[in-house]
C-alpha cells in the first residue's frame, strides 16, 4: 500500500468515462499494464475481487451437477479447423507456437482461444454409451486471442475465464442445461456482483461460432453502452459430428452426442468498476470485497491514543468473530483524510471512524461507500456492532444493485421510430438500451449497426407473443430486441 | 464413472513400478493422455485432489502473508537472457510463440517456464522505498517446460502450479522467508499428503538456475526413487541487479533488494500415487479425498431393498452433518464386489457397507483403506457413526504418515565405503536414501552421478557439527548428505 498520495486528481467520470476507468484501476491498484502487448498484471487487490467471485460461482456451477478439469493450453492447428464456423471465428485472432525445445514443431501449436476442440476430442475418448451421459465438465484457465484494440479487462490478449462443455443423451436435455447455466449466470452477477442484466438471446450474426444459439447476460455499464457479462450456447450436434461423438442410446442405436458451452470472464471486473465506480474510486459490493469494514482510529493528543486503538481493537475483534472481513488502518504519519480517501478509491463498502469523543459515548461512527453526503454517516453504539455492520453491509449490497438498476432502468428506452432510435444512438451519453420491434432480418439489423453502432443485444425470453413492426423495414416482427452500443 | 469393469488386470507394483503407476492413474481416472506431445489432461477425480490440496496450501501461503497476484502467460524473449544462469537453465526447454493475429511477431514471446523475470520487470516499477517492502506475492498457473521424456503428473510440457516471488530490504529477512517457506511445504505436505520429507539445501549444482541457494523438501517413492517436491530458492541481489529493483533505505541510500522463489507442483499429485498406491489402486489421505466415506448398500432380496436404502441414508446423513464428504453408491446391476473394487481402485479412504443383517443389528461394517486383512474391517454401531467415523478418518490419515515413514526410514541407510554406496545404487528397489559424508567437491558428486545414478537430493539443515570423510575422495566433509536416484 503506497503512503503518498497520488496529486494527480482521477479524471471525472462525467468528462471522460475511457480515462476514469483507467485511472480507477490503476489509483485502487487492481491491475497495472506490462511489457507484454494487450496482457495485464492482476495486482493483489484486483485478484481478490477476482478470487471471491471466481470461488461463489465455481460453488454454484458445482451445484448444477459440473466438475472440474483441466485441459491442455495448446490446440493442435488442425482441431481448429475441423469445425468450419469455429475456425473462421477464431483462426484470425490466434498466437501460434511453432517452436519448442529449441525446434521448429511439425504441426504448429494454437494457444487455446477456448478449448471446444480440444475438449471434444477427448469426450469422443471418454463418450461411448448413455450411460457415460451427461458429461458436464467445466474449467477454469488462461486463454488467448490476439486482439488489436485492448483495454484492461475488457478486452486483453490474455484473459482468465471458466468454460463449460457438457454433452447430453437429447436436444431437450442440452438445450435446458444451455438455460440452466445462462439462470446460474444472471443469478450469481446480480446477487453475488450486484450487476442488474437483461438477458437473452442472441441474433444469428452475434452468436459464438460454432453455435445453433447463444444465450447471453448483459449489463450497462455508467456510460451508457452495453457488457456481455456471460454467455451460453447450445451447440446442438455441430462439435459431436466434427469430432465423432457417438454413443449407444438405450435402444442400442448409435447417436451422436447434443452438446453445450458457457463462460465468463475476468471481464466481469471492468463490469464491477463500470457499474459501481464513481469519482472518488470503487465501489465494491460486500460479498466480493476482500476487505469490507476499515476501521480508521482519530486521534490528536499522545493521551487519547492508547483509548482509542484499544477501542479499535475490540471493534475489530467483534467483527472478526461475527464474520466480518476487517481491517485496522494504523498507519502513522498519514491524515485519517488521506485515509478515508484511500479507502474510498479502494471501495471498501463501510468505514468506521472511533475519535475520543466516540470511545467516550461508547460509539463509533460508520460511514457507507454507497451513499453520498450526510446519509452516509451514522452513529452505532459500539457493542452492538457485531449485529449491526453485518445488516448494514447487506443494506450496501442490496441498495449497489438498487442503484444500477434504477439506472438501467432510466436508461432503456422503447422506440417507435427509426429516426428516433438513431438521435439517441447519436446523442451524448452511449445511447441506453433500446427496446425496439425488429423482423429478425440480418439486413435490417446491419443497417441499425451501421448507422448508429448500436448491435442486437439481445432478444428476450418469453415474450408477450404480440407482432409490431420491424423499426427499420416496417414488416411483421414477432418480437422485441434490445440494441445498444457496446463494449 | 464406468460401469464395466476393465477386464485388464492393473499390473502388480513389485513387477513393474512404472507401469504400475501408469495404470493406476489411468484406471483410477485422475488422468489421461491427450493428443499434444507431453501434455495430460486432468480428470475430474485426479484435478478435485489438486483443488483440495491447492485451497489448502494457499490458505498456508496466506497466512505467511503473502498475497495472489496473477502475471502474463507471455514473456518477451529478451527478458529472459537478463539473467545469465536463468537463461542458461530454461532456454533449452522453451515453447516460442512466433505469430499472433496471423502476423510475424517482432520479437517472440517465450510462454513462461517460470515467472522470475516478468514478476522482476513489474517489481521494479512497484518498489521504491523501504515503505514498498516486503512485497510478497504468489500466483498459481499452467507454465511450460519442452521435456522429452514426459511422465504423468512427473514431468509435462505443460503443468499447474504455484510460485511465490518476494522481495526484501536485507539479506537476513530473504534468507528468513526462503525457510519460511520451506517449512511451510514440509508442514503441509506431510501433514495434508501424508508424504514424509527429508528437507536441506541443494547442492551447487542441483541448484535454480539463478539462485544463490536452493533448499528442497523430497519425498522417497515406493520404488525407492527420491521425488522433489517442493523448493524455496533464495536469489539474493541476482534478479534485483538484472531488473534494476531498488529502494530507498531508511538512511535514504539506495538499495537492490533481496529476493526468494519458492514453488510446488501437479507433480505432487504423482507423489501421492507413488508413496500411497497399492495393487489394488490408490490411496487417498482423507484430508484430500474428494470422497472420503463412500457407502454401499448391500441386498439380495427385494424386500431387504428398502430397508438397506433406508439405513444407507440415514448413514450418509449423519455423517454428511458430521462434516464428512461422503456418498451412497446406490447403482443398480453391479455387484457389492465390483463396487468394493472400483471404491478401492479410486483410493477412497473408509468403505461403509451395510447388508440386512447389520440393519437387524444396528451396526454397519467399516473397511479401511490402509489396511489389508481382517484387521481392515470392525463393526460400528450405527448410532455412533457422527463420532467414530471422523475419528476413524484421522486415524487413517497419521497411519498413512506413518507406513510412509516406515518406509522411508527402512530404506534410508547410511554407507561409509563408496562400494557400498555403488552395491546398494545398482541392487534392486530403486536404492533409497543414502546418507553419507560428502566433501561437497562437484567432482566428487559427479562422479558418483555417473557410476551409480545417484544425485545429491539434500545436505539436511541443522547437522550436528561432526568431521567425516568423504565417502569418494577420503578428504574431510564437514557435512552429510543424502544421495538417492531420483525422478
Amino acid at each position: 500500500m503506497a503512503y503518498k498520495q497520488d496529486d494527480k486528481k482521477v479524471t471525472p467520470r462525467s468528462q471522460d468515462f475511457a480515462a476514469w476507468y483507467n485511472d480507477i484501476i490503476l489509483r485502487a491498484e487492481l491491475a497495472d499494464y506490462s511489457p507484454v502487448r494487450g496482457c495485464i498484471v492482476f495486482r493483489p487487490d484486483g485478484f481478490a475481487v477476482w478470487e471471491a467471485l471466481r470461488d461463489e460461482l465455481d460453488r454454484r456451477i458445482k451445484e448444477t451437477g459440473a466438475r472440474n478439469a483441466y485441459f491442455p493450453l495448446f490446440i493442435p492447428q488442425s482441431f481448429l479447423q475441423k469445425e468450419a464456423q469455429h475456425v473462421q471465428g477464431f483462426a484470425p485472432e490466434v498466437a501460434v507456437v511453432t517452436h519448442g525445445g529449441g525446434k521448429e514443431l511439425e504441426e504448429p501449436l494454437i494457444v487455446r482461444p477456448t478449448s471446444e476442440t480440444i475438449i471434444n476430442h477427448m469426450f469422443a475418448q471418454w463418450i461411448h454409451s448413455h450411460r457415460d451421459l451427461p458429461l458436464m465438465l467445466n474449467q477454469w484457465c488462461n486463454v488467448v486471442r490476439w486482439e488489436m484494440r485492448t483495454r484492461l479487462f475488457l478486452r486483453t490478449a490474455e484473459f482468465l475465464w471458466q468454460e463449460g462443455h457438457t454433452a447430453h443423451a437429447t436436444r431437450e436435455e442440452a438445450e435446458r442445461e444451455t438455460l440452466t447455466m445462462l439462470e446460474t449466470y444472471r443469478g450469481f452477477i446480480e446477487e453475488f456482483l450486484a450487476v442488474p442484466l437483461i438477458y437473452g438471446r442472441k441474433s444469428a450474426a452475434e452468436r459464438f461460432p460454432g453455435a445453433e444459439e447463444t444465450y447471453t447476460v448483459e449489463g450497462l455499464m455508467g456510460d451508457g453502452r452495453a457488457l456481455q457479462c456471460g454467455t451460453s450456447h447450445f451447440l446442438g450436434q455441430n462439435f459431436a459430428k466434427a469430432f465423432e461423438i457417438r454413443f449407444l442410446d438405450e435402444q442400442n442405436q448409435m447417436q451422436f452426442a447434443w452438446q453445450t458451452s458457457w463462460g465468463v470472464s475476468t471481464r466481469l471486473l471492468g463490469a464491477l468498476v463500470m457499474v459501481h465506480g464513481d469519482d472518488q474510486g470503487l465501489r465494491l459490493p460486500p460479498a466480493v470485497a476482500s476487505t469490507q469494514v476499515v476501521i480508521v482510529p482519530i486521534w490528536r493528543k499522545p493521551e487519547e491514543r492508547e483509548k482509542v486503538l484499544h477501542a479499535a481493537a475490540n471493534v475489530f475483534q467483534a467483527l472478526k468473530t461475527a464474520g466480518v472481513r476487517v481491517r485496522v488502518d494504523e498507519r502513522e504519519g498519514v491524515t485519517p483524510g488521506f485515509k478515508f480517501n484511500d479507502w474510498e478509491m479502494r471501495g471498501v463498502p463501510l468505514r468506521i471512524e472511533i475519535g475520543p469523543r466516540d470511545v467516550a459515548a461508547g460509539e463509533v461512527v460508520a460511514a457507507r461507500r454507497d451513499l453520498a453526503g450526510p446519509t452516509a454517516k451514522s452513529k452505532l453504539v459500539s457493542s452492538t456492532v457485531a449485529e449491526r455492520v453485518p445488516a448494514l453491509l447487506n443494506e450496501i449490497q442490496k441498495n449497489l444493485l438498487t442503484q444500477a438498476r434504477d439506472a438501467m432502468l432510466a436508461n432503456t428506452r422503447q422506440f417507435d421510430s427509426y429516426d428516433a432510435l438513431r438521435a439517441q444512438m447519436e446523442g451524448e451519453g452511449g445511447g441506453g438500451f433500446a427496446d425496439i420491434y425488429w423482423c429478425g432480418k440480418a439486413e435490417c439489423e446491419t443497417k441499425i449497426r451501421e448507422e448508429t453502432r448500436a448491435t442486437c443485444r439481445a432478444i428476450p425470453l418469453d415474450q408477450k407473443v404480440e407482432v409490431g413492426a420491424c423499426i427499420v423495414c416496417g414488416e411483421p416482427a414477432p418480437e422485441r430486441a434490445l440494441f445498444a452500443k457496446a463494449y
